[in-house]
């Protein structure tokens, strides 16, 4: 049994849950391509034909071979003779002989025999059958070729991958209009607290509704994931060791918010450590707020358990949370975080050896934004809802400064 | 009828169309909480009781009065009587006099009588009724107030805004279970192009698949909005006109795709005019890509039309349609972009008297990310998948340079 709140850095904290968890290999399903933005691949994606499937003029002019054209200018045209002209979604019944051009429109398939196409501006119609171009071009000048973005068999989208308009469009151009995604992750979220009431419930003086499986679930949706929500469980050992069983064996992974006091968070604890192998790997982060955090992998499922702060709670969900629902819904893709950047209007103190995370209100100022810090307590959540984003302050620093240019992470 | 391609800046673009929108109050609905996560509220939420409910402890330790421990330290603590226990969910069955303390967990009520919390560390229970404390506390210390984070009937979440974690569960903390929201807008897309045909069919030579129809539906739905797709239009006015004219009717916007020619671009730039006032007000944007974008206002709804070329149509979208978007879903909130911050890998030139969007990819550096151009032409879709983020070179700049720090806005 891990002791209470042996601190660990956020970084090592990050690490040691991600050094535990195991290969996930989730389930896939086939679902039709406009359906699935922000769905996760579970297989590379290959293309079954060449893209574009046929070359094709990317201006509105005249198609023509190169040679025919060199050395062409105001003074000295090239008089070619007309072939015709390329219908717009049809292939050109004519092919384009030396001495020849067809008018061509943006999209359209070069004629067999033309290898390049010279712009519209550089042409002049003066007699019926012919052009003059004042233009020389080079062979595939204003052209994309057959196979120039896709090759046939080429992998279009790795496995992993988040789906995002781009890959939509380029599957449907492809006619890919089903695609293997891994199946959502659940999450199973429970909360726990004899101070807690449903949130359709009177509050009764002592009691509290629960306000965290609710921010957790939107959460969890936001990233992709299918939240799991139970009853509220007691502070009973028995209690939650059934209830963190059933949500363990119906989910993917695990989500608990802790009562609020010191007792029942270790209660927590202990019951996440009995649950199985290799149990808690992290409890307590040298982070503020969220300091008893616990990270945890049991019998090859995340576990993640919460401060019961509302505060606290969301702050390290964003940190830990989101992440791991990612890892679950198998997004291999890198990971960056969006920031916004912002002039810090107060000095922050913080204390060395302990990553603080301020919320703060981004307000308008100029071109540019500036970060108010957001006075706040971890149990008030409208202190939260106040906040746009929140500002690190790294382990080691002591503080920062008014002035001071700072990335604000945004709370989405 | 405006002329083609008479040139604006992007941001004089955005300012022209949005002083004719029309102010838009869209339709609302009263819809559960726990599933308005990304929805927009339609009224002021306003809280029905004050939160929290009661006085609470934010801390483990003893409620008492601060006079009775003023000045009590190691060497001197203040034994005070034990009145009890608050119990977890309950309201104590006592008050605090003058001289008694009670055991109190994190989240408790605080007894009538009491003012203060002393955190357990500093006590010790070492007969029976009795306790000793070695601190002393001021009044209001460790106590988090009745109404300290939301007063009866403040404004909790404004109109307007798009629903977060943290609004979810706030909303739930006061038992608002239920909220009003605006409808989601409707926004009608339409591609045009005889060379276009739907994706669940081959493309005969000449033909290409429909790709722009879906990657902006899914954009659309990121958003908020619902797409409502309709057939590919051929390219001539009656069609259009038809097709337009419905599109306007069943939706709260549209997006029109045109046919790649410069001439079916035109066409759709007529067509829309001819549907109300006060029409095209943008033909051409000093941009690139997408300089051939529309920018109208028909009888109170807005209208974009997009350059056929998928990679156009997609940076387009991310600038203009995404706030159009957020405009007909009545949000209200400041605007930021979030972006990451990333060294550039080669010199990229660029045109003054033209903003140029460049696609990058990122790879990690370090700590830090390195933002590398994808080489890339408007009409391959994939060549745009394969990048992360795009980098604005400015107006009035002339390029930027390998080694600069950029802002890599996301493609999400």
């Amino acid at each position: 049994m891990p002791e209470f709140l042996k601190l660990v850095s956020p970084q090592s904290a990050a690490e040691r849950f991600k050094q535990h968890l195991p290969v996930f290999q989730p389930q896939s399903e086939l679902i039709p391509t406009a359906e699935a933005v922000g769905r996760v691949t579970a297989e590379a994606v290959r293309a079954g034909e060449p893209s574009p499937a046929f070359s094709r003029s990317t201006v509105d002019g005249y198609a023509v071979r190169a040679a025919d054209v060199y050395g062409a200018s105001d003074g000295l045209p090239a008089y070619l003779e007309l072939a015709g002209e390329v219908p717009m979604g049809g292939a050109p019944a004519f092919a384009i002989k030396a001495g020849q051009a067809a008018v061509i429109y943006t999209g359209g398939m070069l004629p067999e025999g033309a290898d390049a196409v010279v712009m519209l501006e550089y042409s002049q119609e003066t007699r019926a059958n012919e052009v003059e171009l004042f233009r020389p071009v080079a062979v595939g000048e204003n052209v994309v070729k057959r196979g120039e973005d896709v090759a046939e068999n080429q992998v279009v989208v790795p496995a992993g991958q988040r789906l995002r308009p781009a890959e939509i469009g380029g599957l449907m151009a492809l006619g890919i209009t089903h695609v293997r995604v891994n199946r959502q992750p659940r999450l199973g979220i429970l909360s726990s607290g004899d101070e807690v009431v449903p949130p359709d419930q009177p509050a009764l003086p002592g009691q509290v509704r629960d306000c965290n499986t609710y921010s957790l679930a939107a959460l969890v949706r936001q990233e992709g994931g299918l939240p799991a929500t139970y009853p509220i469980i007691p502070d009973r050992v028995e209690a939650m060791s059934a209830a963190v069983a059933r949500a363990l064996a119906e989910n993917d992974g695990v989500i608990i918010t802790a009562g609020s006091s010191a007792s029942t968070r270790d209660l927590t604890a202990e019951v996440i450590q009995a649950q199985g192998q290799p149990g808690v790997l992290v409890h307590g982060i040298s982070i503020k707020p969220g300091k008893p955090t616990i990270l945890a992998v049991v019998n090859g499922k995340p576990v993640i358990g919460l401060p019961g702060n509302p505060v606290s709670t969301l702050v390290i969900a964003e940190l830990f949370v989101r992440p791991m629902v990612a890892y679950l819904a198998g997004v291999k893709q890198k990971n960056w975080t969006p920031e916004v950047s912002a002039e810090l209007t107060v000095n922050v103190p913080s204390q060395a050896g302990r990553e603080d995370w301020i919320p703060v209100r981004l307000i308008e100022a100029g071109s540019g934004w500036k970060a108010e810090p957001v006075f706040f307590k971890s149990s008030l959540i409208f202190n939260l809802a106040q906040a746009d984003g929140m500002v690190k302050c790294d382990l080691d620093a002591t503080g920062l400064e008014a002035g001071q240019q700072v990335s604000v992470r945004l709370l989405n």
